[in-house]
């Protein structure tokens, strides 16, 4: 016999799927998710949650690498035109994007938080034939942005765990958060909710992240590991423009310097402890082809196993960078435009989750861990549950890939959706509602 | 006494200024000079002239590096904000910018064309108070857009010969032609107005540029030498994105293979026959931080003493793209989207400009030659020319400068204007008015 | 009570200091160890061994890397001067240095295989008055040449091992096989002792490395991991040598070509499943200050965590050799001169390490796992002791350093020797000899 | 009739080839010129010249980039075996070579001062049997030395008009010096000899290069115009060895230090107002494999139309220099170890050249100007001589060449000897010996 929470998440498969690919047309950078903070609003008003916007979600000062206020500004313009109403705009203004939505049973039992990240990112989709976003319809209407890491699946399984536990809520203890975080990419948001207090009271918190090495459908991994420290760097390159033709010898060269740069830095040798990783992401510089570019800016971010190879390629990026820029006789500027710090997942996770999912008949295998070797700023919020007693944990969601994450052929299996929202579900059951498990 | 010619010069100074003042602010880059050419195409309308635009003025297929058809629209609307008739910009809409003026006075004599650049650069101005553009009020309005090769003092110049030309006709003899050309930066323009005809029959071709070298005001050149060949390229990089944090072994850095192209293109030997120049102007790379940049374009140009020199510089530079890529397993497409030719000045007008000019009081000193070291399309136009059997001159308006050319700062003394348009003006006199000069 | 191999420890421990200072002054790279091989040949030759020398040891066309016969020549020149008979010398001629001592005992047991390296590093000591080998007399003799890698070290243990093996040997049952390899710097000797069979019916394999990490004296690791594959790389470079001012253009610089590889070489992205590194060890590049550098040559390595992140960083690094050949218009030939592989220490030895070293009073401490993150050709001898069924180890012996592995100011603390021998004594006799450790 | 100097010069011109083969087999770098200096020294002693060597040549703290004091005592070792006797070798020992030969008729008249320079470049000569040395036997003996700049033809020049003023010396007025120069190759040995005084009277001064650009047999240069200014840079890099498996990161990488430093100079813009150019010649860096390595050397040149050029590309060197270290995090100390200054040819002798040689059978063609774009040390002779008031010339000598100058292809055509040694016999006896020319 079935148990009642595989015939639920069967039920809630087919909205899954929908919200996700209405999510998917709208992918939006971090920190400009304005269409998809109303979409998640308007499908969490009707339920039973106290919700949360604006300035009450986010510490503005603790945001890393907000856009500046012309690229915000485009993007609040583009919201309006997409169908934001102006008075919910205002609210949000100034990439005060995500939602905080809270639900208290009034029952003694944990305070679980869970949460799930909406932002895209900064590629132009592919619109081949073969890709399934766009043979199907629902490619990123939004030029340039596209949902390539599944984020628009992680917003949509954070619907389904809402509409769950606003089902649920009488067979349900204790209290729940649910935080849609803007602006993961980057490790640029958690800092500002965590900053705003919401894992401050934490018992149990809940994460995850779909398809981590292409997974079989209905694998859910328990812990992963290798999650690494980061710096986000901005760099500022100012030279001095000259003719190319008659007076090359007084430009003060930046398309060269950041070009040496970018070299130099990919060139940072890795770290003998424990690995490390680099990425000048864009490189701009120049603008007419008969002058001597007299600018350039650098985007890139290091990595590291702890904080302290992530130190160490830091440090060695500065030094490159300042280098290379005495080298053209430039003048470079560092920015620090974001941080991220490492973090475990509890053993009472590790634990837990295997003997709590062994009921599931949707979740077929549970694979005790798995080293991500990327970054998440999950770790901020990790590390507030841990600093208030509380346990953490990041799962996987298995799901087969098209292509790796970051790729503009990237697409997930959906019925990933549904068997995370079921293991999410067990998982709440397990520590909340053993109630509910036992029918 | 004073010459009449001096006195006219200095009843057209004020109008020169004027003109130089409010084309300044109406910067516009090569093929978008829609806002330009409308001034121009109304300040000549009132005159004596027979005016063309459109695909009159330039042969469509002839035209290099002509921007894309998005970038084409953007600035066609800007054009209509700022005040273009929407009748009139379809006549020159997609790039077809510029004007021609002819004039035939009936009478027998020389056909002399004078041919004006109208086209800005792709800076953003200074905003400095020191920068006179900006303490007086006249800076661009166009951001990212900058007369910063004193274009606009050509332009001024050329609506001041044509004011000369309709107030002295009936004591001028000959036909007169004046190009006002679109697009000489990156020598894309000039090619197009050739194949139109409109020099298959010139007896006299003049031309020049204000300011090299911080000359004095009052000082003319007679001889531009050392005018480079050229070859315009645009490079397209596709590699492949990847997660820059768990798999960046499965990108193609097109980022990397970009800056190392920059620097082995800047890393190219001299010729030991004669000067060559290489200049990688622009570079874009890559799209968000954490992601392993797939895709990157340059712009450069290669320039050399004579078209044996340009060619082996543009040889090597497709050569070490083409490596670099193989280097970094990305794919390069190289495409030539402009190119000049050198061209030498005819040795009729070194003798007959000094000659000439000895009359003017306004025109205080008269050199030889002078050394351009860069490179010019108006070589088109004197090359055809010559294949007609007429004769070329390039020559120089001395100005000081604040600063090089293509520099943000870049301003000249528009006292330049009316000497440049004095000398002219005698030059046409004693070419086709020895009347004028003997009054 | 203390154990009499404590006491034996205690009596051998002068000479094993005495015998590696003598070899650290006659620091020889790989190959060219001939007054090393003499000298290891005749501490043993008095013992009870039989000693194998030359083309027995070595399988002549196993080896990689070999010197030219040029520089063969010259270090057997310098031998001979040093005092190695000619008539010696002649039986190891042209690299086949290295000694095999094997012993009997007659009585049933395992066959237990021990392997030193003996190698130094193409390094100049340093000759600070702080560095102790200068400051006590026993700074290499050989210029350019040191033991920056503590295989003096090795070899002084090895030699201990045969002193007690010689003076217990009727305690002791089973076989014993030392094996003092040449060129293990580079991965380049020990596949040649696999060739000549002299790990084929191994039991037990047994080596280990002085002072990962600084520990302290008297700490032994029971297993090292991260033991990396790699390859060895050297790339000739030819392009055409020019005068540098009048005909630069000529010239096809193979130093340029040179420099851009080294800089791609070490900017390959690292594996995103396991530790990658490469190395460009060695640049050789043009003649004259004046001359177009018309040849080069490099050294290279890579390594990964296993043969298929190795086999990424060769493709790699072959891939950006040969596009920065094409980039500068030169020749690259590219020649593999040494390959090593990954093994795993058996888990057998991790619980027998342990439990046998618990009654020695020499060794303090016993670490379960260390993680090498080098190379080390050992794991050819792993391998094939493993294909013949028997079971590897290899050890770490702990000691502080002055300096980093493969620095000039490299030392370690000599008592680690004693430790060392120890430790095996204790392992051969848990195996081979209970009998020793019941007194 | 032919002239007697024609008849002269037919019977020299077997000898004059059989020098220049011995001194092509003795090809020696500069300031190592022992052979060289000795064969010289033999030639002249039996003729009616006063002869100086040693530090009567040369002032000592004069000369520029000496090498080590170990690498002359192992080219005085050469030139033992080679030959020279132990006593003659006393007195040119640590780099004291070059002869100056002096003779006075007596008479009053000019003091003409001929210079030729001795040095060979450290090239390894083809060994193709398409390359006449190689296959007529007399390839240079000493390896990795090779005479690819023709001084071994300047040699025999100065040898031949030395029997030239000794076979005519009764005819002949005024006063003769002729200077054997070492080490013209880096402008390193001029600036000795004029420090010295040799040129503190000269009213005339005659130098001269064989086969600049192929010109045919019978073509003598009268003024060599575009000699550059040039400095010549030694850069010593010290960062910090490293394991590069186990510990990259401790590692301070001196060869991508030294790799940076080459691509980026020279990748310094040329300057606007006269040609430059810029050489890395030489870069040594690193010695083991898998060492991160600590030490690396470059040699280099810089070089401008003028010393304004120069200087500019010196200072941007230097900067590059300094910016790629720190980029780096190694130490560079740059010295400068040679410098070369620009001189122009004197307008007399421009109109004295054509006019003596017309009478000439041997010289068939006088072109009056040929750039060089090449730097000479002969130009602080030609500033001293035309700071004492006496008028400076540099000929070229045509010659059809194989290959570029400092190729290991490079030859000439021998005829070019017996023609370089008529015009200068002209020459001198146009100044000093009309007696000879009315014959």
């Amino acid at each position: 016999m079935r148990h009642i929470l595989h015939t639920w998440t069967g039920m809630i498969e087919p909205e899954l799927k929908a919200w996700r690919r209405e999510l998917h047309q709208h992918a939006e950078v971090g920190f400009c998710e304005y269409v998809t903070t109303y979409f998640v609003y308007q499908k969490l008003q009707t339920l039973d949650f106290t919700l949360h916007i604006g300035k009450d979600v986010l510490d503005t000062k603790s945001r890393f690498g907000v856009p500046t206020q012309e690229t915000l500004e485009e993007h609040e313009k583009r919201a309006l035109e997409q169908g934001v109403p102006e008075a919910f705009l205002n609210q949000i203004r100034s990439g005060h994007t995500g939602v905080v939505a809270t639900l208290d049973t009034g029952r003694k039992g944990n305070h679980i938080v869970l949460r799930f990240d909406i932002d895209a990112l900064p590629i132009e989709e592919a619109n081949e034939h073969t890709h399934i976003p766009s043979k199907e319809g629902f490619r990123s209407h939004n030029k340039g942005m596209m949902h390539a890491c599944g984020h628009d699946g992680h917003t949509a399984i954070g619907l389904g765990i809402a509409r769950f536990l606003h089902q649920h809520k009488d067979q349900l203890n204790g209290r729940y958060t649910l935080l849609f975080q803007p602006a993961e990419e980057g490790s640029r948001g958690a800092n500002a909710m965590v900053a705003k207090g919401w894992l401050k009271d934490a018992n149990l918190f809940l994460s995850g992240h779909l398809g981590i090495k292409s997974l079989p459908i209905g694998t859910i991994v328990a812990q992963t590991t290798g999650i690494l420290a980061t710096s986000k760097l901005d760099v500022e390159i100012n030279g001095k423009t000259a003719h190319a033709g008659m007076s090359p010898h007084e430009g003060k060269n930046a398309l060269l310097a950041a070009s040496s740069m970018a070299l130099a830095l990919h060139s940072i040798a890795p770290h003998g402890e424990g690995a490390t990783r680099i990425n000048v992401g864009s490189l701009q510089a120049g603008t007419g082809r008969n002058i001597v570019p007299g600018d350039a800016t650098l985007q890139l971010e290091t990595r590291g196993a702890t904080t302290i190879e992530n130190q160490y390629m830091k440090e060695e990026a500065i030094r490159r960078i300042q280098g290379a820029a005495s080298m053209y006789g430039v003048e470079a500027e560092v920015k620090v435009v974001g941080e991220g710090v490492t973090a475990e997942t509890d053993s009472y996770w590790s634990k837990q989750i295997p003997k709590a999912l062994v009921q599931s008949t949707v979740v077929k295998d549970v694979l005790p861990e798995l080293k991500l070797n990327g970054s998440e700023d999950v770790t901020y919020m990790m590390r507030a549950t841990q600093q208030a007693g509380g346990k953490a944990a990041y799962l996987i969601y298995g799901t087969p890939l098209t292509a790796g994450h970051h790729h503009r052929l990237f697409d997930f299996d959906e019925q990933a959706l549904a068997v995370a929202v079921n293991a999410l579900a067990y998982l709440i059951c397990a520590e909340n509602g053993e109630g509910i498990l036992k029918i």
